[in-house]
C-alpha cells in the first residue's frame, strides 16, 4: 500500500514517519512507498523497506496538490496546519492553508474519485483539533458538545470537518477525523507556545534544567503523549470506515488532570530533587489563554470504535523517559 | 442607509423588498437606496421612495461581488442559495454558489473593511436553515443541539455560519445568521419539492382546488409564515449585534404541529367544504425524506432577543389570507 503524510516535518509527522519505517506494514497491509511533504523539507528516512519520497511545496497551491497524489495513495495522512496563535495573527494565511489547503486537497482526490468511477476511494486521517469547541464548557466535554469556535484555527478545524463528513458521506474518499488533545511530554526545546509549559514543566527538570510555571498548579488539563498521537493515527488509518456513520470525526482519549496532579506524577517518577526545578513564576496573560482551553472530555464514541490513550500522567511520562530519554529518568540513573 | 438584497428575486425576497419599498425606512433609519441582485433579473420596483437598483449576475462570479459592494451598503441580506435538492444532486454548483460565492462575498466585505481601517463594518443578515442539524434529534432542538448535517446544502450553510461567526468576531463586519423553519404557506403554484404538500394542503383547498396529502396526518414539522420570514429577516438587521456575542446564528422561532393540527386550522379557518378537498395519497419516498426533517425546536435565544412568530396554524392560515387572498377565505365570500 501506498501512504501520503502532509505535514510530515512536524513533531507528530516525523514520529508518525519513524513508526511507519519500523514497522513496514499499516494494519495488515504491507507498505510499498511513503510519501512525506512538507513546507519545509521533511529530511531523508533512513533504512526503510520501502521507497519514501520526501518534497516540500506549499500545501495551499492546487497545482502541488495534484503531484502528492500522483500516486494514488491508499491512505492519507492530513497533518499541515498553522498553529493556532499565527491562524489567529495572519487571519489570510490560516485561511489559506487550513481551509483552502484543505479544501484543494478534498476536491483533488473526489476528481480521481470521480475519474476513476469510484474505484479511488482512500482513507484520509484529518488531524482536527479540541479548538473546535468554544466556551463555556461543561465539566466534561462529549461528543454531543456543540462546536462553537472562538478562534479562527477553530473555525478552519471545524470547517474541515464538516468537509471531511460531506465528502465522506456521498463517498469521494473515507474520511476519518481526529481532535487530539495537547501532546505531552513535548520533545525538543521549550517554545513560545502558551501551552508549552504543560510539557516543559516536566521535560526540563528530567534533565537537571528549571523550568517555569506560569498559572496556577490548579489549573486541569487534558493530555495524551505523542507515542499516544502515532497510535490514534494509526488506528484512524484502520478502522472500519463503513461502520462509523455519518459523524466522521472522533473527540481521542486523553488524561485529564491539574498541574499539581502532573507535578506529583514527576514526582513519583523521578523523585523530590526533580520537582525542585519547577519554579512559579505567575504569567497573567498565559493564565487567562489557558483558562479559555477546554479540561476534560467525555470521548465515548472512540472508546467504543477502540482509541486508546494513557490513563495517567505518570504513564506519560515514563513514555517520554522511554521515547527520549533512552529510558533513563534522573532517580534510575 | 443603503440596502443590498443578494437573492432577491426569490419568494422572500421580493416579499422583503415589497416590505421595504412600503416602510422606507428599516429600523429608525430612512433608506435612501436598495439593491437587487438575483441570478435572474429581479424585476422593475414601482413606486418607491428612493433609488432602487436591480440587476443579474453570478453571485459566485468574484468580480460581481465587487460590483454589489460598490455603494458600500449598509445592510447586506444575503437570501442566495442553490436551494437543499439541487445542492445533492449537483454537488459542484451547490458548493461553487452556497459557499464560494459566500465566502467570496465576506472576503470582499472584509478587504473594505480593512482598506477603510475598520470604518466600513456592515450588517450580514445571513440565511441559513435547519438543514444544519441531522437525525438523530431530540423532541425539541434547543441552541445546544449539534450541527451536523447529513446534506451537502446543510454542510454549506453550517460552513457560512461557522464563517459569518468567525469575521463577526475579527470586526470585519457584524453578521447575524437566521435558521428559518419551513415558509408555510408558500404561495404561488405547487412545485415538487418533498415539503411542499405542507403548503399545498392549505393553499389549494383555499381557492377551490383539491391537494395530496403523501405523508401520515401525524408527520410534525415546523412552520414560519412568509409575512413572519420579513419579520425575521428586519428585525435580524437592526438588533443590536454587540449584545448577541460569539454566537452569531439563530434558531428562529416558529409553529410545531402535525398535519391534523393544519388540517384542523384550516376547518377552522375555512370549513368542511374545503378541509374536504385534501386527499391522501401516500407516496413512499416523500414519506421518508420528510421522516429526516426536524420535528420541533426550542429558540430560547431567538426569543429572548425579541424574534416573534406566529403561536398557531390559524394564524398562519389567516396571514396567508390576509396576504395572498385579499383577506377572503371561502367561508367568508
Amino acid at each position: 500500500m501506498q501512504i501520503l503524510i502532509i505535514g510530515a516535518a512536524g513533531m507528530v509527522g516525523r514520529k508518525l514517519t519513524n513508526h511507519l519505517v519500523a514497522k513496514g506494514h499499516l494494519g495488515d497491509r504491507t507498505i510499498s512507498r511513503l510519501t512525506l511533504h512538507d513546507v519545509i523539507d521533511p529530511g531523508i528516512v533512513a533504512e526503510a523497506s520501502f521507497t519514501v519520497d520526501t518534497f516540500a511545496s506549499d500545501f495551499s497551491d492546487a497545482n502541488e496538490t495534484d503531484k502528492l497524489l500522483a500516486d494514488r495513495p491508499d491512505v492519507i495522512f492530513h497533518l499541515a496546519a498553522i498553529v493556532s496563535g499565527e491562524a489567529e495573527d495572519d487571519f489570510d494565511q490560516g485561511y489559506r492553508v487550513n481551509l483552502t489547503g484543505t479544501w484543494n486537497l478534498f476536491e483533488k482526490i473526489r476528481a480521481l474519485n470521480v475519474q476513476s468511477g469510484g474505484a479511488y476511494r482512500p482513507r484520509i486521517v484529518f488531524t482536527s483539533s479540541t479548538g473546535v469547541f468554544g466556551a463555556p464548557y461543561p465539566c466534561r466535554i462529549n461528543d454531543e458538545f456543540i462546536p462553537a469556535p472562538l478562534t479562527s484555527y477553530g473555525t478552519q478545524k471545524a470547517i474541515g470537518e464538516l468537509l471531511l463528513a460531506d465528502y465522506t458521506r456521498k463517498r469521494f474518499f473515507d474520511g476519518i477525523g481526529i481532535r487530539l488533545p495537547t501532546i505531552s511530554v513535548r520533545p525538543g526545546k521549550p517554545n513560545r507556545a502558551a501551552s508549552g509549559f504543560f510539557s516543559s514543566i516536566i521535560r526540563e527538570p528530567l534533565v537537571g534544567q528549571e523550568a517555569v510555571l506560569p498559572v496556577s498548579e490548579e489549573v486541569r488539563h487534558w493530555h495524551a503523549s505523542p507515542r499516544q498521537a502515532v497510535g490514534f493515527l494509526i488506528h484512524a488509518a484502520t478502522i472500519d470506515g463503513e461502520a462509523v456513520g455519518p459523524r466522521r470525526t472522533f473527540s481521542m482519549p486523553g488524561v485529564s488532570c491539574t498541574v499539581t496532579e502532573q507535578i506529583e506524577a514527576l514526582r513519583r517518577v523521578a523523585g523530590n530533587d526533580v520537582v525542585r526545578l519547577v519554579r512559579r513564576e505567575p504569567d497573567e496573560k498565559i493564565a487567562r489563554i489557558v483558562a479559555g482551553w477546554p479540561m476534560d472530555f467525555d470521548p465515548r464514541r472512540a472508546l467504543e470504535f477502540g482509541f486508546k490513550a494513557e490513563t495517567t500522567f505518570d504513564e506519560i511520562i515514563r513514555v517520554h523517559v522511554e521515547d527520549e530519554l533512552g529510558g533513563r529518568a534522573p532517580t534510575t540513573l
